[in-house]
């Protein structure tokens, strides 16, 4: 009765801490922002990464939709289909209608384009380990979770 | 002497670990794209985010320099002297020439920038609470302690 109810929280929300996720938004995006910076300046110009990005999306997942993929990428949606574009006529990419939606388009590596994927990969996975050399493996492994609960968590459709 | 040096690694890199290290590197990319494409979604169009993105980095740190803006922020170099121009012309920001060196220009707040990076904060730091929240307080602790690591041995002069 009564008396339960002051158990209750009043006005608290117990799960959020302002400076603390505003801090970690920062700092995550001073992050992003500063290990793309040293992969574009070492990797080539601004226009091979995201070409990569493709290759190596598609390496991890074939087949997957415009939609699938501009989720996942650096680039937006409007810039995505310019750049599938470009990838199929250099013939690493090639689009094909979903056999249950035909609609729907998905995009596969070609042969061409996942032995380029594959050449392409292991200098990526250097730097990028380089990069990531501040923190050790211990280190590592608990950011790769907790980036990994999170990417999930915000994977879900929205609650109210 | 020779017996001393059987003691050193051969060929081997302890520190990395490249598939660990890449799913790290992908999470962190889709974390990061995930948020923000939900706080385009829900702050307003992608005009309005470099804009308060420029007066949030300046309400932290009034005074900075373009090319320490462009490291913190969402826009290349390229886009941050127009995005900066725009804002001046609407009377937000100012550039004065730094008093030690002339030829270096540093932006700050006006009154009327500062309020409105004041009301608009709040707001935001809402959203990216709610964002977050699929990670406990300890947890967001300890991905904002790594992401700082992180950040930090980035942000030095890269290592031989």
């Amino acid at each position: 009765m009564r008396a339960a109810s002051g158990t209750a929280r009043r006005g608290e929300e117990p799960r959020r801490a302002p400076n603390l996720d505003l801090s970690l938004w920062v700092r995550l995006l001073e992050s992003k922002n500063l290990m793309l910076g040293e992969i574009r300046r070492r990797i080539g110009d601004a226009s091979t990464l995201p070409r990569f990005d493709l290759l190596a999306n598609l390496l991890r997942e074939d087949g997957q939709t415009l939609a699938g993929l501009s989720r996942r990428m650096l680039v937006t949606a409007g810039n995505l289909t310019g750049l599938v574009d470009r990838a199929e006529r250099d013939g690493v990419v090639v689009r094909r209608p979903d056999p249950s939606d035909r609609r729907l388009s998905r995009v596969y590596l070609t042969p061409k384009g996942q032995r380029l994927a594959e050449e392409l990969l292991p200098a990526h996975a250097k730097l990028v380990s380089e990069l990531l050399s501040g923190l050790d493996v211990a280190e590592r492994r608990e950011l790769r979770r907790l980036l990994g609960k999170l990417r999930d968590s915000l994977d879900r459709p929205r609650r109210a």
